[in-house]
């Protein structure tokens, strides 16, 4: 080993789900949108011009900060925005858990909570879910050095009512806690709500997925100012010009097509209700999933010999091969016609 | 104080240049490249489509990693890309600098390497750069953690001779030196050519400055394989998805335009030596600068009144509030009229 190894920092890193050059693939393995962003983005990228780009971009981004603060009905200097919300996950982690008490968050959640903490070195504690996949709120009463969660939870899509959200957040007062809500707008409350109550919670968001922009990476974090102000102070010691001027454009124009961004959901929420019943029919069983993804098992079917045929047959799934769920596939919910290619292809799989 | 602010990571962190308001103002003050990008990126620009936003980036920007590679005459697994070069150096600083003994850097340099030191609480020690503002090789030939220097350095604009930059390479085998080569391209000989003979260098540029991209945040390594991988481990355990779309298509379309790059840079150089012989018929002093940018003092004039007196007419520069250049401004190279308003503004300004 050369010796420059020695002080390399190690670290196991996130696989992100496949990403298929076949284009006519059908993609439910990393939960995007099946519908394009909001028609203003067009417009938007229409508009954009090379020229600018030779200067720095806004390292505040105020336009996207503001846009998403008139959407969450609160302050701008009550958003912090990132690339994707990995990056403002990240930052978080290394901003608010330093007490060097072990941080909790459960035993089954996003795979990068325990990536982060490694690469940061945090200890932590991961409380097992319950036998129905939920977060008992009971194990975050004990000392710790912060809590992380999603909500719903990634990849059960299991929703934690909001009352117990905030039995967690008043239970942890002395230290910050982080509601992870990817997936919230998909069918949840978001603990937006809180906030005024609580200067200890940090709400996570991203334009990946309900928004349609996975491609843009932009996430952001809703807290009170004071939280905010520490994130940034990190952000700026980091990276202070870390969103593109097409990002920050582009973002703006999404976040503020209210409309476009309802409709789209409630397509998505009408298709997974739909696809709960024929996948039920079918004798899958899954938790009552409020995400666009369906976390199924089957009986009668090997989830990872079922997810290599799905692939065989040019559909994407995810699979996390881990203690618990190895005989679980996430589904990410798609267009209605995607769906029907699923449930065909099940069909004809399950009467071998 | 709330319990939870003592668990917060306390920075101080870097503030970046202005960014007037004002369209009309003439901005010498964050070294931006005075031309458009390449009039190939205005081509990519008007193919992107909204549509594919919806999806992921592709997590390792092969087509811009392959770009960068072709350009540097590298294999694309020497090439690491980030956010910005300040991407790629902070998480540098992650991955390389973890032996506890401190890491090297001039007393007068990039304000952002003790940022990211204090950030990720790596020690640091920083000898002094000579009276001619030079890097003293011998400095930096004792026990340390790591070193990191710019070459050309900022913001003095003073290139070290590639045989001194090879010097200290060769005496520091044990730890891994980055050479941050942000302004290499307005003068310097870059150090990639050394990268067959030293497997423990890591050299970073920047679509920033040379290829007019400031905007849309696009740096790179180069290095061994075996480092950028290590660099790619840590950066798929922060962020796996950190290039968006768009940063990935118009960065290749700047990259693969060898020509325009040539043309500009030549043009910014050109500029710059004559500046420099106007600036010095004014009684301007200023070591010779092979960046974008002079930086200048002047026995007559108080560069803080002097960097008032300029913004009032509308003419930003830059200034640091340290020691040993509390007397000396920055002055970023623009098109020859913005330097001929400068020099008017000046001519008059010392016959006050």
């Amino acid at each position: 080993m050369r010796e420059w190894e020695s002080n390399v920092r190690k670290v196991v890193p996130y696989v992100p789900g496949e990403q298929p050059k076949d284009q006519r693939a059908i993609k439910l393995n990393t939960n995007e949108n099946p519908y394009p962003p909001s028609p203003m983005v067009e417009e938007a990228l229409r508009e954009l011009a090379a020229e600018p780009m030779r200067r720095y971009p806004d390292s505040a981004a105020q336009q996207l900060v503001d846009a998403i603060a008139k959407e969450q009905g609160v302050k701008p200097e009550q958003i912090f925005v990132g690339v994707g919300s990995d990056d403002v996950l990240a930052l978080a982690f290394l901003t608010f858990f330093n007490s060097g008490k072990p941080i909790l968050f459960p035993d089954i959640t996003y795979s990068f909570y325990d990536v982060w903490a490694d690469l940061f070195r945090i200890p932590y504690e991961c409380p097992p879910l319950n036998d129905r996949f939920e977060i008992v709120k009971e194990d975050y009463y004990r000392e710790n050095g912060g809590v992380i969660f999603p909500n719903p939870n990634a990849p059960t899509g299991v929703l934690m009512p909001l009352a117990e959200v905030e039995a967690i957040i008043a239970h942890n007062r002395k230290v910050i806690v982080i509601v992870d809500e990817a997936y919230i707008d998909f069918g949840g409350s978001s603990a937006v709500s809180l906030l005024e109550k609580y200067d200890n919670l940090l709400v996570v968001q991203t334009f990946s997925k309900s928004r349609s922009m996975a491609g843009m990476r932009i996430g952001y974090a809703v807290g009170n100012a004071d939280l905010i102000r520490c994130l940034n102070d990190v952000k700026y010691s980091f990276n202070s010009y870390s969103m593109n001027q097409t990002a920050i454009t582009l973002g703006t124009a999404a976040a503020l097509d209210h409309t476009y961004f309802e409709k789209t959901r409630q397509k998505i929420i009408a298709t997974r209700e739909r696809t709960k019943k024929e996948m039920a029919a079918l004798g899958f069983r899954f938790a009552d999933s409020q995400a666009n993804f369906l976390f199924v098992t089957h009986e009668s079917a090997q989830a990872g010999e079922l997810l290599e045929a799905l692939k065989e047959a040019g559909i994407y799934v995810r699979y996390f091969k881990r203690p618990r769920i190895e005989n679980y596939l996430r589904i990410t919910i798609g267009t209605d016609e995607e769906m029907d290619e699923l449930l065909a292809f099940l069909r004809k799989y399950l009467k071998r």
